[in-house]
């Protein structure tokens, strides 16, 4: 069966397997103290010139998340973030298991707004005491919806963190399809931008992993002990410097990104061709067409994906591409989207 | 200056500073295991014939909501409540401190719905694992708003929840005012509706205090120690006693609710009169008129009362009345909205 | 019965319940924004001329300790106690259900030293990050043993705080009946000392109330989001107010300890005269004698009093008297331990 | 320089790391609910054949402890441990985070006792609802000393939690070493005792994971919620499912185990025989012998391992042992010792 399920159904890159084997009887220091983490901190270091940032590396998001912002937040603070954030819908509460309200406020294409954050932010003080105090601003970049914020558009956002004193932290789940969709800023800018952010390793051909980025120096002391008493400190450590240190050491992370991007792209063109309709347009690795009950029937036969919504008549499905899909299996895919039009008519 | 601003501006009702004074010098076991809290809690319980209940006396309302969800939830277990309940708004962020989502839903004038319920649940079973497991209803009667559930509206909420196998929770901080309000049903169906409520006592002619009725039997074991956990469970508990038996002895709790919607329903009317629009119409004691910028700056100067929501021309404030209001503050109030009103001719 | 079971057994202070009385259907803001609040205030920062501090009234002291402690650490910093600390015993878990780890070391006649703090922070400091952070000093004055620190023990605590980076909170639950003891120091002196400390209203005459007394700049900042988010913030705030105007407006805040402490100190001295041993010589108003079990039977049917700890052969029991104790009171009670003391003979 | 420092420094035994390049381009679903997971806990099930219990992967032993505790206890109750266990210790508070005390008593041997966990428990009912309530016993086995608790050890503590009604729960970070150290039960046997225990992948071969055992019928519902919130459902959760195929297809887990244990009482021997004293005799794969500032001196200079404990006058150090561990590294580090304990001559 055709597999466009998610980004993160199988191993890992190349160069992180040969590194995994290579190293497998070495001796480490534990708790990501020895040379495979410091070599990938500092690769990764290396694309941010201008900054001095803190780098640490988390199994997964979830954990990052949580381990992140309960470590910024006192608590009577909360966090902003639109409706489709992945904190305010898939972690099972895990930010609220950590004392902190999410703040949820309706998304525009998947995204958060300054006007959105500005409202969400007056509305609080107007109440002030009673209500938790917006403290810090959740964004994913690129979003669960596959959108991709501009430039302009973060900026924006910063402008208005800085004018209401608030941190802004950005999701990287997916920062590498971000950064390759075009755009034109870096993860040096993120570094003058973000608070903290983290770069995605799990859903980019990495085992697993997460590089979280500090860049407000206030917020640097005491993150491994938040981390260790999230359970987020790995013993073998080095494994999570192996995935790095693969990723980074020759721009396979760009690189691995770039490719899901573009087969995506082709598929969503492809997509309209047929005339498939939309719940969003996507600017990266994930596509959301609209298909019909038939449709959905025949599709699912031949291909593994997720049902993203259900609709009065029809469903939103996703198909998310990766550096493992191939040509041929876009082709396959495309060939099987044909004959599910076929049957409509 | 006139006082409309809540329910809770003044001291107690008579019978409850005269039993304060006269027990002033007795000496009394603490932490609410004495005399007068039992006599309070039989008293009560004698509102409630066909259920067998656990009581406990609490000496606020966020205090009240903190402990009785924490004490019932698992970790990943939620509430859903409608945007306007007290716990998903005016408490600091007190349930997710605790641990828990408040998944909030829109509300129909003031109140939560079987349909609402129902779309809530489903949407997290759909997710299943990933989103937070919705296992408790919070509703608040009266309402926020003012308003108060019918009978056959608990009902059918009651049915779903059955359903569902959710608890049933009821914010009872203005419950005198529900149950004066000419429902059809009392203190003891309540108990049989309910998994767990509250009466509030400290909104009805209390100096503080509401009394938690736990009717499910799996609910009831080990409250105390929530309580204490919680800060909850006072040094010298015969206070909240007599609160409640000076509420419940002579059925002042009753009468005081009574006399507080009699003379809100009296300015409505009034208000209806003189043309004003209103926010919500309002079956208690909490009146939602909206008055423009002119007529807020004229009342503002002479009557203490609360700006409820600002719009876009006008301004949705709030008049409360209680056990205290007098006719002659009603007589005063009525003549300045006509003074307030004649301004904009 | 005799009454020597605790100091909270009985209601308030005269001057309190006058208060009461007399302003009961004035009206106030809620929430502790009123003028009683804040003449209360007046009166207690009038006591501590050469600081500059932010005063708060909760009403009991678990939810102090709870709102304080929360309210200053970060998630894995940890307070340190001794092991008779009231946070370390008798509050149900409530500083662990905020998170935070009590460090519990023994205690010396009831009391933290300076070389107790200095080896739990070196231990801690030997596993970094792989230990919670010590950040708070706990200390009761008067202790849970009825003893008081000196000047010297005081600022020798203050002078490790200071050297390791630690806050000193000192919980007041019976702060009157340490500073009525004889000792050099003052509220003054406690405000240049301590980061944060209470003054305890419940177990001195007050119907309820612990000011919370916040000396450091840098913790005083949204101290009443952490109060509303516990559930600390008093609907009717005035009420707290009235306790402390109540006690501090003529001093009575002192007389009433010094009474305490006065009966208590009696008490001991004919314990010792009739040769009863004692489990730990106190200076205040609690008191440790050990009986034998014949004792113990004759002396609880007649004295209203606690078991405070079984020993192999024996019991010791706690007599505590408080500003209701009379001399009457004290001459029966020493009359019983005469006749229990004939009975082993 | 030789490595003794720990058994988590290198990373995993041949076949799991076969398995991982056979499988690193499959196709998985994600979150442990792929062949691979099913097939290492049918393999595990098959170990445990007159017991039908749930197994669950997760990443490593705080996030598992922490996952474990917190989904089993209510927000008053609290775990009992002694206090070398690793909860009490060395996890950063991860337990008190999720608000739960733990209650720390003195080891004997590294173990706790019937005896002490009757004391603990008798003493907290004294002061009911004033101190949390004891609900779980936690143990760790082989222990923190590599001790190892005996068949009747076990059954002893299994009685007392019984009558008590508490839930016993074993850390198995090093179970394999205490079930290859020659005791008389299996993990067929733990499955009878334990309300929930876990088999330590980390240290005993995996590149990562621990196995969570669920026994309690009551404790299964609902605990991959759970670790959702926790952070601790891997998307790639396959990798965990490799490790413990890897382990249990062939029985490598014993024989990693037995190796390690082997190699650790070879050196433990030869200890005794140059003399040296130790802190604790141990029975499995950790070594506790005690040096003088001299002798640590040298060792420290060719030989990677840990101090454990600082004394008067010598130092309490600790040799690990693992899979890994050859003969040729026992024999180079026994010359070291022999040559260190010349030096002293």
């Amino acid at each position: 069966m055709l597999f466009f399920r998610n980004d993160y159904g199988q191993g890992c890159i190349p160069e992180i397997m040969e590194l995994l084997n290579n190293t497998n009887l070495n001796s480490f220091v534990g708790y990501g103290e020895d040379d495979l983490c410091l070599q990938a901190k500092s690769l990764i270091q290396s694309k941010m010139i201008d900054h001095d940032v803190d780098i640490h590396f988390i199994s997964g998001g979830t954990l990052t998340n949580k381990t992140v912002i309960s470590s910024v937040l006192r608590p009577f603070e909360a966090v902003i973030s639109c409706d489709t954030g992945h904190i305010a819908t898939h972690e099972t509460g895990a930010i609220e298991s950590t004392g902190h309200k999410v703040i949820t406020v309706p998304n525009v294409n998947g995204k958060l707004t300054p006007q959105l954050i500005r409202k969400a932010f007056d509305e609080h003080m107007l109440t002030y005491e009673h209500l938790v105090y917006p403290k810090m601003v959740y964004i994913s970049n690129s979003t669960e919806f596959g959108t991709v914020y501009t430039r302009q558009e973060i900026e924006e956002i910063v402008s208005i963190c800085k004018e209401l004193d608030l941190y802004l932290y950005m999701d990287g789940a997916r920062l590498g399809t971000a950064l390759m969709s075009g755009v034109d800023y870096t993860l040096n800018d993120l570094a003058e931008w973000c608070d903290v952010f983290y770069i995605g390793g799990t859903k980019n051909g990495a085992l697993m992993g997460e590089a979280v980025v500090i860049c407000n120096e206030s917020l640097k002391p005491f993150f491994r002990f938040c981390m260790k008493q999230n359970g987020a400190m790995m013993a073998k450590g080095w494994l999570l410097g192996i995935q790095f240190k693969g990723l980074f050491e020759n721009d396979s992370f760009y690189r691995a990104a770039k490719h899901a991007n573009s087969m995506a792209q082709k598929l969503q063109d492809a997509l309209s061709e047929l005339k498939y309709p939309f719940l969003m347009k996507s600017e990266t690795n994930q596509i959301f067409p609209i298909v019909t009950d038939k449709e959905y029937e025949f599709l699912s036969s031949v291909v593994d994906f997720e049902i993203w919504e259900k609709q009065d008549q029809n469903i939103a499905i996703r198909f998310v591409t990766s550096w493992t899909t191939t040509k041929e299996d876009l082709d396959s895919l495309i060939e099987y989207l044909k004959q599910a039009k076929a049957l409509e008519d």
